[in-house]
């Protein structure tokens, strides 16, 4: 379905810098997570936020193999029914993309053009990434542990198998896992059937989908998503900072209901509950704050407890508009290491971890207001 | 996961006009099917395309009923579990958006900017729209049957909950189910849980999300979706004529393996076997042909039988390159009722229905060729 075009005003609120037809192609490939799904603790499959870096690989589950290899004592190649057979977790774990927000930088990097969308919560069911690698029994002098996937493309002029390395401590700390099924349910081809990395706490390329192979090495790791992509630079010839773990973010359910193209929201005049969820993979969420003043003032909201140590926590305030106009809402969370939400981020060339402040615009009326214009 | 920046080449080739800030949200939030997804007879949950106009609603199956009411003898109003108790059928349903290639258009009507991967195919369970009407004794002069969804919000000034109408003669026909199933799983919320409109052949428009109430009238229904809205026009100010059937399409399997940002598409030199999937709605497709020369020749496809009366067929092409360089792939396909693709759709204002031949644009390289300048 798609609704009717508007009236041209909607042109007149061009960004500063025009979308890209290739910024328009990877939008409409990938896809966020509509906020109202932001109720649902856990997200259902076809929700939770999709980047897919080249093309979707298909596999074949009876033929599909992974390889454990490289600066190990005893290589491992295993099928599917074997991994399934080994110790199993299940943790609800947020996940969101280390380019969520890149579309609100100016200039802004030229990538998929995420507003602020890009994040889900699933239940993963995995064998513990330490264990296998205990299995395998890496030699001394290992360092770094390569995920390597089965899809192939091109980036920044290399052409690649899409691969990420942990180093051998956070591989073996407790959390990464190798997941086979999301929401209780086997992979779906888009979320990296048959296997994929899980990593709590880290941004979503670290969590690498149809995962052929796990090579350790006794050197650092020099892949192109390592050591170029996903750093952070203030200058694109300097080394930069590698990108890893989520620093905290709240979003709100967006209240009220929203016109089709433009998504401005409109509310009758009444008490109104904003709800929404809460994340950090630094440490645990300690407080969420509410601006109903586009961020003049701050009140403390509700927190639920975190669904699970990796997941994010619902929260709520009671708002009671103290009369029909346009409102500016705002919410924000820090968390227990003391990183909170910014005002403004600090810009970066790849356009990562922008976790500015969610900003939602609503239109209170009277409750007997009728539509707004057209 | 998200891809690093790459060079500010790609800003070369802003689209003539630019996305706005509007058509990027409507991007974000809603996805296309991507195209080595048509590898699937059935599109997998998530991978179907979605387009939600307003938000997805909050349903408490315990509590939602189904009414059917107005210019009948005996109103209903049923529970889910009555609704599932019902005789039901399973079909496979090829179902594209309306506004499926409308960012191809120039000028560009606004609205969500799909390029050409609106389409997906599942396969529907649920009851027949006619055994219900009939159970409900439509009185003498009932003319058009209304679908009201769950979902409320505004459009084109219209304040409105989403709502289209079948003539009465359409609804009954052999066809329309109300389904409560995708690929024998309960709709997830963002397929219209817990119950939706299946309406084959037509544009996704048709397909009611989320319904709640459905309501038979003596008079033709005159609401937004119906006589505003999904309307083929030359000049905004004509009545147009109703957007229904879906005119024949067919897509391709995008051969080779992708840039990220750029999604140009490389191949080894060597044998090629294209395919992809081709749809009508107003009858059964009886021939794809493909051009490897960007619409100069064309070459008739081999079929597979369509995976059911409404759905999508396979189709396949042997290719052999002749050598190293750039070649645009182009498919087309017509169906038994006399129409076929055009190489260049007629424009309407609201941009629907633009079937317009797919084309794809790949480097052939020799098998050890490197990879493409960054």
């Amino acid at each position: 379905m798609t609704g009717s075009p508007s009236s041209d005003a909607a042109r007149a609120t061009t960004p500063a810098e025009p979308i890209t037809a290739e910024e328009l192609q990877l939008a409409l490939r990938n896809h966020g997570m509509p906020l109202e799904a932001l109720r649902y603790p856990l997200t259902p499959v076809g929700l939770h936020y999709l980047l897919t870096h080249y093309d979707i690989p298909a596999v074949d589950p009876a033929t599909w193999t992974l390889e454990v290899d490289g600066h190990v004592g005893r290589p491992l190649r295993l099928s599917l029914d074997q991994i399934r057979a080994r110790p199993a977790v299940r943790t609800p774990v947020t996940m969101e993309c280390a380019g969520n927000g890149r579309a609100r930088l100016s200039p802004r990097p030229l990538s998929q053009p995420w507003l602020i969308e890009a994040v889900g919560t699933a239940e993963w069911t995995g064998t513990p990434v330490g264990l296998l690698l205990d299995e395998a029994a890496p030699l001394d002098g290992a360092v770094d542990v390569v995920f390597t996937g089965l899809d192939h493309g091109a980036e920044g002029g290399v052409e690649q198998d899409y691969r990420r390395s942990l180093s051998i401590a956070d591989a073996r700390a407790e959390g990464p896992i190798l997941a086979y099924e999301i929401n209780g349910q086997p992979l779906p081809p888009q979320h990296g059937f048959p296997l994929r990395l899980i990593v709590p706490g880290w941004f979503g390329m670290t969590n690498v989908k149809w995962l052929g192979r796990i090579t350790l090495l006794a050197e650092p790791f020099d892949g192109f998503q390592q050591m170029r992509a996903y750093r952070y630079r203030q200058d694109p010839d300097e080394p930069g900072v590698p990108v890893t773990r989520m620093p905290p973010r709240s979003l709100m359910v967006p209240p009220g209901f929203p016109d089709f193209l433009t998504r401005q929201r409109f509310l009758p005049l009444g008490p109104c509950r904003l709800e929404g969820r809460a994340w950090s993979g630094c440490a645990p969420v300690d407080r969420v704050e509410v601006s109903t003043d586009g961020g003049h003032t701050w009140n403390a909201a509700d927190l639920e407890a975190q669904i699970g140590q990796h997941a994010w926590c619902g929260w709520s305030h009671a708002w009671h508009p103290r009369g029909p106009g346009v409102y500016e809402l705002c919410c924000r969370a820090s968390d227990a290491a003391g990183n909170q939400q910014p005002v403004q981020s600090r810009w970066n060339t790849g356009g990562y971890a922008n976790n500015e402040v969610q900003r939602v615009t609503v239109v209170v009326g009277e409750p007997t207001a009728g539509p707004p214009a057209g």
